[in-house]
């Protein structure tokens, strides 16, 4: 579970514009604030399997835009080697690490990598 | 009008699996194979009007992607973001910068700016 949003979490991050507002809402209320289906179902004056359908579909728009463009993918694929770039500067020896020129090279490889995508 | 080429490649290269078929060839003709639009017209045997008006319409639903996800824009963010790790590597002193370990830093970091991004 925990797997799936975290990935709808970037699959809604990456391509969620592209839903309609409704989808939009039922997403971030569902995986963002972590309302069940019968609270957004209140809360919307639908039933819970209306709800269901919605979220549904627009993780199928979703995965469908992922299927075509790949940029999660992409992306994930650049995050890990950036990581594994930042590795090899922990490994480095001590008195390497700890000159000013190589930590800032860490530090500002370390932002790069915190920084979610879209405040980079 | 090379300003307008990068970026449309780049366009191009994020969304241009959303585009029609019809679109999609003739986008490639004219910015990646330089085709003239006459010289495509006369492939696809239609005017060089309709060429037109399919590379403009292509080009509007690009922009429009882009205007949505701003995925281009993130990713030349974050190119530039490399751009200045990749400086600060190179800034440093040679006696650093020959270091088996800080080359391989600086080779991967070349890497992930040289990959095109589909690369990665």
């Amino acid at each position: 579970m925990l797997d799936k949003v975290l990935r709808m979490g970037l699959l809604f991050d990456f391509y969620g514009a592209l839903l309609t507002e409704k989808q939009q809402q039922c997403l971030e209320m569902h995986y963002l604030s972590d309302l069940s289906l019968s609270e957004i179902a209140e809360q919307f004056g639908v039933s819970r399997q209306a709800v269901h359908d919605i979220l549904r579909r627009a993780e199928q728009t979703l995965d469908e835009y992922e299927r075509k463009l790949g940029l999660v993918d992409r992306y994930r694929r650049q995050q890990a080697a950036l990581q594994q770039i930042h590795e090899l500067i922990q490994q480095l020896p001590f008195n390497l690490k700890q000159l000013p020129d190589i930590a800032k090279v860490s530090d500002e490889i370390g932002k790069l990598m915190d920084a979610s995508f879209k405040e980079v």
